[in-house]
Protein backbone atom coordinates (compact mmCIF):
# COMPACT_ATOMS: atom_id res chain seq x y z
CA UNK A 1 0.00 0.00 0.00
CA UNK A 2 2.89 2.40 0.37
CA UNK A 3 3.13 2.01 -3.53
CA UNK A 4 0.40 4.27 -3.11
CA UNK A 5 1.92 7.18 -1.66
CA UNK A 6 5.27 6.93 -2.93
CA UNK A 7 3.83 7.05 -6.89
CA UNK A 8 2.05 10.19 -6.01
CA UNK A 9 5.50 11.54 -4.55
CA UNK A 10 7.20 10.82 -7.42
CA UNK A 11 4.67 12.18 -9.82
CA UNK A 12 5.44 15.39 -8.38
CA UNK A 13 9.24 15.34 -8.09
CA UNK A 14 12.39 12.49 -7.70
CA UNK A 15 12.85 11.54 -4.43
CA UNK A 16 16.40 10.44 -2.97
CA UNK A 17 16.95 6.79 -1.79
CA UNK A 18 16.94 8.30 1.58
CA UNK A 19 14.25 10.11 1.53
CA UNK A 20 12.12 6.99 0.71
CA UNK A 21 13.72 4.89 3.07
CA UNK A 22 12.96 7.58 5.85
CA UNK A 23 9.32 7.88 4.73
CA UNK A 24 9.12 3.68 4.27
CA UNK A 25 9.86 3.50 7.96
CA UNK A 26 7.43 6.45 8.85
CA UNK A 27 4.65 6.05 7.53
CA UNK A 28 1.49 4.08 8.87
CA UNK A 29 -1.99 2.13 7.70
CA UNK A 30 -5.36 3.40 8.66
CA UNK A 31 -8.49 1.77 7.91
CA UNK A 32 -11.67 4.30 8.97
CA UNK A 33 -15.00 2.21 8.97
CA UNK A 34 -17.70 4.81 7.23
CA UNK A 35 -18.92 7.61 9.56
CA UNK A 36 -15.92 7.20 11.93
CA UNK A 37 -13.55 10.06 12.83
CA UNK A 38 -9.86 10.59 11.58
CA UNK A 39 -9.19 13.32 13.93
CA UNK A 40 -11.27 15.87 16.05
CA UNK A 41 -10.23 18.69 18.16
CA UNK A 42 -9.43 16.68 21.35
CA UNK A 43 -6.36 14.70 19.57
CA UNK A 44 -3.00 15.36 20.70
CA UNK A 45 -0.94 13.26 18.02
CA UNK A 46 -1.29 15.34 14.44
CA UNK A 47 -1.38 13.39 11.28
CA UNK A 48 -1.47 14.05 7.44
CA UNK A 49 -3.63 11.31 5.90
CA UNK A 50 -3.16 10.08 1.91
CA UNK A 51 -6.41 8.86 0.86
CA UNK A 52 -5.87 5.12 -0.89
CA UNK A 53 -9.67 4.56 -1.18
CA UNK A 54 -12.62 6.27 0.37
CA UNK A 55 -13.73 9.87 0.69
CA UNK A 56 -13.45 11.93 4.00
CA UNK A 57 -14.49 15.33 4.66
CA UNK A 58 -13.58 17.70 7.48
CA UNK A 59 -16.07 19.93 9.37
CA UNK A 60 -16.05 22.84 11.69
CA UNK A 61 -19.14 23.10 14.29
CA UNK A 62 -20.77 26.17 14.95
CA UNK A 63 -23.45 26.57 17.35
CA UNK A 64 -24.11 22.50 17.41
CA UNK A 65 -24.66 22.78 13.42
CA UNK A 66 -21.66 20.84 10.92
CA UNK A 67 -19.91 23.54 8.61
CA UNK A 68 -18.40 21.20 6.07
CA UNK A 69 -15.30 23.09 4.95
CA UNK A 70 -14.32 20.41 2.56
CA UNK A 71 -14.41 16.72 1.33
CA UNK A 72 -11.73 14.60 -1.00
CA UNK A 73 -11.58 11.16 -2.27
CA UNK A 74 -8.66 8.53 -2.85
CA UNK A 75 -5.20 10.31 -4.18
CA UNK A 76 -5.54 13.31 -1.89
CA UNK A 77 -3.51 14.06 0.90
CA UNK A 78 -5.72 15.55 4.01
CA UNK A 79 -5.40 17.04 7.47
CA UNK A 80 -6.04 19.69 9.56
CA UNK A 81 -5.47 22.98 8.19
CA UNK A 82 -5.97 25.84 10.75
CA UNK A 83 -2.52 24.77 12.63
CA UNK A 84 -0.31 23.68 9.39
CA UNK A 85 2.84 25.00 10.26
CA UNK A 86 1.93 26.62 13.09
CA UNK A 87 1.57 25.91 17.12
CA UNK A 88 -2.47 26.53 17.48
CA UNK A 89 -5.40 24.70 18.42
CA UNK A 90 -7.69 24.13 15.89
CA UNK A 91 -11.27 23.03 15.58
CA UNK A 92 -11.33 21.02 12.73
CA UNK A 93 -13.22 17.07 12.43
CA UNK A 94 -12.44 14.94 9.92
CA UNK A 95 -14.28 12.39 9.12
CA UNK A 96 -14.61 9.35 6.98
CA UNK A 97 -17.87 9.49 4.45
CA UNK A 98 -17.33 5.84 3.11
CA UNK A 99 -15.47 3.17 4.71
CA UNK A 100 -11.92 4.46 3.72
CA UNK A 101 -7.99 3.34 3.76
CA UNK A 102 -5.08 5.92 4.46
CA UNK A 103 -2.04 6.14 4.60
CA UNK A 104 -0.57 8.52 7.73
CA UNK A 105 2.65 9.87 8.95
CA UNK A 106 2.72 12.60 12.12
CA UNK A 107 3.38 16.09 11.79
CA UNK A 108 6.24 15.17 13.73
CA UNK A 109 8.10 13.48 11.33
CA UNK A 110 6.86 15.22 8.17
CA UNK A 111 8.53 18.57 9.80
CA UNK A 112 11.55 16.35 10.37
CA UNK A 113 11.31 15.39 6.38
CA UNK A 114 11.30 18.88 5.52
CA UNK A 115 14.70 19.91 7.59
CA UNK A 116 16.77 16.43 6.61
CA UNK A 117 15.85 16.01 2.74
CA UNK A 118 16.02 19.45 0.52
CA UNK A 119 13.68 17.87 -2.40
CA UNK A 120 10.62 17.10 0.50
CA UNK A 121 10.45 20.93 0.72
CA UNK A 122 9.99 20.98 -3.16
CA UNK A 123 7.22 18.72 -2.99
CA UNK A 124 5.61 20.05 -0.16
CA UNK A 125 5.74 23.49 -1.66
CA UNK A 126 4.23 22.23 -5.13
CA UNK A 127 1.16 19.78 -3.04
CA UNK A 128 0.56 23.39 -1.02
CA UNK A 129 0.20 25.03 -4.11
CA UNK A 130 -2.69 22.69 -4.97
CA UNK A 131 -4.10 22.95 -2.27
CA UNK A 132 -4.08 26.55 -1.92
CA UNK A 133 -5.93 26.72 -5.63
CA UNK A 134 -8.40 24.47 -4.52
CA UNK A 135 -8.96 26.35 -0.89
CA UNK A 136 -9.61 29.16 -2.91
CA UNK A 137 -11.75 27.63 -5.01
CA UNK A 138 -13.89 26.49 -2.14
CA UNK A 139 -13.65 30.18 -1.42
CA UNK A 140 -15.17 30.75 -4.52
CA UNK A 141 -17.94 28.48 -4.77
CA UNK A 142 -19.49 29.41 -1.20
CA UNK A 143 -19.34 33.52 -2.68
CA UNK A 144 -21.23 32.13 -5.70
CA UNK A 145 -24.80 34.51 -4.61
CA UNK A 146 -26.93 31.66 -5.77
CA UNK A 147 -27.88 27.83 -4.59
CA UNK A 148 -28.13 26.93 -7.92
CA UNK A 149 -24.91 28.26 -9.00
CA UNK A 150 -22.91 26.78 -6.66
CA UNK A 151 -24.06 23.05 -7.09
CA UNK A 152 -23.60 23.78 -10.98
CA UNK A 153 -20.09 24.93 -10.19
CA UNK A 154 -19.55 21.78 -7.91
CA UNK A 155 -21.13 19.85 -10.16
CA UNK A 156 -18.75 20.66 -13.21
CA UNK A 157 -15.12 20.96 -11.08
CA UNK A 158 -15.80 18.44 -8.29
CA UNK A 159 -18.16 15.77 -11.15
CA UNK A 160 -16.18 12.59 -9.97
CA UNK A 161 -17.68 12.70 -6.59
CA UNK A 162 -20.64 13.93 -7.18
CA UNK A 163 -23.03 10.91 -6.51
CA UNK A 164 -20.96 9.92 -3.88
CA UNK A 165 -21.15 12.76 -1.06
CA UNK A 166 -25.00 12.21 0.54
CA UNK A 167 -27.39 14.71 0.40
CA UNK A 168 -26.92 16.35 3.82
CA UNK A 169 -23.27 16.43 3.20
CA UNK A 170 -23.25 18.09 0.19
CA UNK A 171 -25.46 20.47 1.35
CA UNK A 172 -23.64 21.81 4.46
CA UNK A 173 -20.73 22.04 2.03
CA UNK A 174 -22.25 23.99 -0.43
CA UNK A 175 -24.05 26.15 2.23
CA UNK A 176 -27.56 25.23 1.16
CA UNK A 177 -30.34 23.24 2.91
CA UNK A 178 -31.30 19.98 2.05
CA UNK A 179 -34.86 20.95 0.30
CA UNK A 180 -32.73 23.43 -1.76
CA UNK A 181 -30.44 20.99 -2.79
CA UNK A 182 -32.81 18.32 -3.52
CA UNK A 183 -35.28 21.10 -5.62
CA UNK A 184 -32.21 21.69 -7.73
CA UNK A 185 -31.83 17.95 -8.67
CA UNK A 186 -34.99 17.46 -9.39
CA UNK A 187 -34.88 20.55 -11.53
CA UNK A 188 -31.65 20.12 -12.96
CA UNK A 189 -32.99 15.90 -14.29
CA UNK A 190 -36.03 16.84 -15.09
CA UNK A 191 -34.38 19.33 -18.18
CA UNK B 1 12.47 49.28 -0.69
CA UNK B 2 13.89 45.85 -1.46
CA UNK B 3 14.59 45.86 2.00
CA UNK B 4 11.42 44.87 3.02
CA UNK B 5 10.67 41.81 0.97
CA UNK B 6 14.23 40.56 1.97
CA UNK B 7 13.23 41.24 5.69
CA UNK B 8 10.12 39.11 4.92
CA UNK B 9 12.19 36.32 3.62
CA UNK B 10 14.65 36.25 6.15
CA UNK B 11 11.62 36.22 8.73
CA UNK B 12 10.65 32.84 7.60
CA UNK B 13 14.24 31.48 6.63
CA UNK B 14 18.33 32.28 5.80
CA UNK B 15 19.08 33.12 2.27
CA UNK B 16 22.17 32.44 0.55
CA UNK B 17 23.97 35.14 -0.67
CA UNK B 18 23.33 34.06 -4.15
CA UNK B 19 19.75 33.38 -3.76
CA UNK B 20 19.92 37.40 -2.30
CA UNK B 21 21.65 38.44 -5.71
CA UNK B 22 18.87 36.65 -8.13
CA UNK B 23 16.15 38.07 -6.03
CA UNK B 24 17.31 41.55 -5.87
CA UNK B 25 18.14 41.11 -9.79
CA UNK B 26 14.81 39.83 -10.40
CA UNK B 27 12.53 42.52 -8.33
CA UNK B 28 10.78 45.60 -9.51
CA UNK B 29 8.79 48.43 -7.81
CA UNK B 30 5.82 48.70 -8.82
CA UNK B 31 3.05 52.12 -7.34
CA UNK B 32 -0.33 52.17 -8.59
CA UNK B 33 -3.34 53.93 -7.39
CA UNK B 34 -6.21 53.46 -6.05
CA UNK B 35 -8.91 51.65 -7.68
CA UNK B 36 -6.48 50.91 -10.74
CA UNK B 37 -5.82 47.45 -11.57
CA UNK B 38 -2.54 44.90 -10.84
CA UNK B 39 -3.92 42.10 -12.69
CA UNK B 40 -6.80 41.76 -15.18
CA UNK B 41 -7.71 38.50 -17.15
CA UNK B 42 -6.03 39.47 -20.09
CA UNK B 43 -2.62 39.93 -19.02
CA UNK B 44 0.10 38.18 -20.24
CA UNK B 45 2.98 38.10 -17.82
CA UNK B 46 2.12 36.39 -14.63
CA UNK B 47 3.45 38.49 -11.53
CA UNK B 48 3.84 37.60 -7.77
CA UNK B 49 3.83 40.86 -5.37
CA UNK B 50 4.98 41.71 -2.37
CA UNK B 51 2.54 44.48 -0.77
CA UNK B 52 4.87 47.04 0.96
CA UNK B 53 1.65 50.07 1.60
CA UNK B 54 -1.51 49.92 0.84
CA UNK B 55 -4.53 47.68 0.37
CA UNK B 56 -5.89 45.20 -2.54
CA UNK B 57 -8.38 42.97 -3.40
CA UNK B 58 -9.19 39.73 -5.42
CA UNK B 59 -12.15 39.40 -7.26
CA UNK B 60 -13.92 37.56 -10.16
CA UNK B 61 -16.86 38.37 -12.35
CA UNK B 62 -19.56 36.40 -12.22
CA UNK B 63 -22.70 37.62 -14.24
CA UNK B 64 -21.25 41.06 -14.39
CA UNK B 65 -21.14 40.85 -10.52
CA UNK B 66 -18.08 40.91 -8.73
CA UNK B 67 -17.04 38.80 -6.28
CA UNK B 68 -14.38 39.49 -4.05
CA UNK B 69 -12.48 36.24 -2.94
CA UNK B 70 -9.82 37.98 -0.85
CA UNK B 71 -8.22 41.33 0.45
CA UNK B 72 -4.97 41.72 1.90
CA UNK B 73 -2.91 44.61 2.73
CA UNK B 74 0.81 45.35 3.40
CA UNK B 75 3.43 42.80 4.42
CA UNK B 76 1.41 39.92 2.05
CA UNK B 77 2.37 38.29 -0.79
CA UNK B 78 -0.36 38.54 -3.72
CA UNK B 79 -0.99 37.43 -7.36
CA UNK B 80 -3.66 35.20 -8.90
CA UNK B 81 -4.02 31.92 -7.20
CA UNK B 82 -5.86 29.69 -9.47
CA UNK B 83 -2.92 29.23 -11.66
CA UNK B 84 -0.12 28.72 -9.44
CA UNK B 85 1.97 25.90 -10.39
CA UNK B 86 -0.19 25.07 -13.43
CA UNK B 87 -0.76 26.51 -17.09
CA UNK B 88 -4.48 27.77 -17.06
CA UNK B 89 -6.21 30.64 -17.60
CA UNK B 90 -7.93 32.21 -14.92
CA UNK B 91 -10.81 34.95 -14.56
CA UNK B 92 -9.09 36.47 -11.37
CA UNK B 93 -8.57 40.73 -10.73
CA UNK B 94 -6.40 42.23 -8.53
CA UNK B 95 -7.47 45.73 -7.77
CA UNK B 96 -5.71 48.51 -5.20
CA UNK B 97 -7.84 49.75 -2.68
CA UNK B 98 -6.05 52.11 -1.73
CA UNK B 99 -2.68 54.12 -3.20
CA UNK B 100 -0.35 51.45 -2.93
CA UNK B 101 3.46 50.31 -3.00
CA UNK B 102 4.44 47.05 -4.15
CA UNK B 103 7.69 44.65 -4.99
CA UNK B 104 6.91 42.40 -8.51
CA UNK B 105 8.68 39.37 -9.55
CA UNK B 106 7.82 37.58 -12.71
CA UNK B 107 6.21 33.94 -11.87
CA UNK B 108 8.93 33.00 -14.60
CA UNK B 109 11.68 34.29 -12.21
CA UNK B 110 10.11 32.89 -9.31
CA UNK B 111 10.05 29.31 -10.72
CA UNK B 112 13.99 29.99 -11.39
CA UNK B 113 14.77 30.34 -7.82
CA UNK B 114 12.98 27.21 -7.12
CA UNK B 115 14.55 25.53 -9.71
CA UNK B 116 17.84 27.08 -8.80
CA UNK B 117 17.53 27.42 -5.16
CA UNK B 118 16.72 25.12 -2.43
CA UNK B 119 15.87 27.53 0.47
CA UNK B 120 13.49 28.91 -1.77
CA UNK B 121 11.25 25.98 -2.02
CA UNK B 122 11.41 26.01 2.02
CA UNK B 123 10.22 29.96 2.09
CA UNK B 124 7.95 28.64 -0.78
CA UNK B 125 6.04 25.89 1.14
CA UNK B 126 5.81 28.18 4.45
CA UNK B 127 4.28 31.31 2.87
CA UNK B 128 2.02 28.42 0.97
CA UNK B 129 1.01 26.84 4.68
CA UNK B 130 0.54 30.27 5.40
CA UNK B 131 -2.02 31.67 2.69
CA UNK B 132 -3.56 27.71 2.65
CA UNK B 133 -4.41 28.71 5.98
CA UNK B 134 -5.96 32.24 5.20
CA UNK B 135 -7.72 30.54 1.99
CA UNK B 136 -9.51 27.73 4.18
CA UNK B 137 -10.54 30.22 6.88
CA UNK B 138 -12.32 32.48 3.72
CA UNK B 139 -13.60 29.53 2.97
CA UNK B 140 -15.22 28.90 6.48
CA UNK B 141 -15.96 32.47 7.01
CA UNK B 142 -18.24 32.15 4.10
CA UNK B 143 -20.17 29.56 5.05
CA UNK B 144 -21.21 30.50 8.15
CA UNK B 145 -25.04 30.71 8.21
CA UNK B 146 -25.80 34.25 8.81
CA UNK B 147 -23.96 37.63 7.98
CA UNK B 148 -23.72 38.55 11.41
CA UNK B 149 -21.62 36.02 12.54
CA UNK B 150 -19.48 36.70 9.33
CA UNK B 151 -18.89 40.02 10.20
CA UNK B 152 -18.07 38.82 13.59
CA UNK B 153 -15.62 36.78 12.36
CA UNK B 154 -14.03 38.69 9.82
CA UNK B 155 -13.84 41.57 12.77
CA UNK B 156 -11.80 39.55 14.70
CA UNK B 157 -9.74 37.72 12.73
CA UNK B 158 -9.23 40.44 10.76
CA UNK B 159 -9.69 44.10 12.69
CA UNK B 160 -6.43 45.70 11.47
CA UNK B 161 -8.17 46.00 8.05
CA UNK B 162 -11.59 46.48 9.04
CA UNK B 163 -11.92 50.00 9.11
CA UNK B 164 -9.71 50.41 6.05
CA UNK B 165 -12.06 48.30 3.26
CA UNK B 166 -14.70 50.38 2.37
CA UNK B 167 -18.65 49.00 2.73
CA UNK B 168 -18.97 48.08 -0.87
CA UNK B 169 -16.11 45.68 -1.42
CA UNK B 170 -16.58 44.56 2.76
CA UNK B 171 -19.80 43.53 1.73
CA UNK B 172 -18.91 41.85 -1.19
CA UNK B 173 -16.46 39.75 0.67
CA UNK B 174 -18.50 38.91 3.54
CA UNK B 175 -21.87 37.67 0.88
CA UNK B 176 -24.15 40.24 1.66
CA UNK B 177 -26.25 43.04 0.53
CA UNK B 178 -24.11 46.81 1.58
CA UNK B 179 -27.60 47.57 3.05
CA UNK B 180 -27.59 44.32 5.25
CA UNK B 181 -23.56 45.58 6.39
CA UNK B 182 -24.85 48.74 7.80
CA UNK B 183 -27.76 47.48 9.26
CA UNK B 184 -25.39 44.80 11.28
CA UNK B 185 -22.16 47.71 12.16
CA UNK B 186 -25.21 50.21 13.06
CA UNK B 187 -26.57 47.36 15.80
CA UNK B 188 -23.16 46.64 16.92
CA UNK B 189 -21.93 50.15 17.24
CA UNK B 190 -25.21 50.88 19.02
CA UNK B 191 -24.69 48.23 21.95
Amino acid sequence: MAKEIVDFFRSIHPISDEALTFLLTHILPVSVKKGKFLRSPIDNTEMIYFVVKGLVRGFIKVDGQDITTWINAEGNMVGSIQNLGVDVETEEYIQALEDATLIAITRESLDEMYATFPEANIIGRKILERYYREADERSFLSRLPSAEKRYKRFAETRGTILSRVTLKYLASYLSMKVETLSRIRSKIAGK
